[in-house]
């Protein structure tokens, strides 16, 4: 058992996202990004198969796909095949908790 | 993929906790908890393999284990072997994303 104070993480970087692995095992991958305004991860994906999670802990954005951009609240949730182009845009600083099954 | 707006979900219920499944395949199940003030989940677990992710979204409480309660505020993730025994107590109105991988 792992408890994660995402909070008390080393917040935000100016040239790329911050990105921390709080978690990998053979059942799943977790990882907390925080984003600085403006940064983000652009639309990819990986030819596997497996979803992802991806719910906003703080702060503004957009969930990218193949043809739109929606926007992100906190709260607000992913789901998504990895196999699918996803990708995401911070508009303020913005935290997010992805979970990734099976792990890549 | 498909995206899900948990802030607009149907909120608390006075009775029992609100359980809204999200999403359910294969690899995973992504279930939204929302807890009034008091409610929460006694301390359990199942005797499978896998893993659990808690992370609270909005308000304070508790995170059980078998022989300890650890606060639990915005941005706390939990993650836990479902064959741990593990509970979860809201002190406000909580709420909380569990994802499950594999599937129970």
């Amino acid at each position: 058992m792992k408890l994660v104070h995402l909070n008390e993480q080393a917040g935000f970087q100016d040239k790329n996202p911050k990105m921390t692995v709080i978690h990998e095992s053979e059942f799943m991958k977790v990882i907390n990004f925080n984003f600085k305004a403006g940064q983000g991860l652009p639309l990819h994906s990986h030819d596997i198969e497996g979803e992802l999670v991806l719910c906003v802990l703080s702060g503004t954005g957009e969930f990218l796909a193949k043809d739109s951009a929606t926007p992100a609240a906190p709260g607000d949730t992913l789901v998504c095949p990895i196999a699918t182009p996803h990708g995401v845009r911070a508009i303020t600083d913005m935290r997010v908790l992805v979970t990734i099954a099976p792990p890549i």
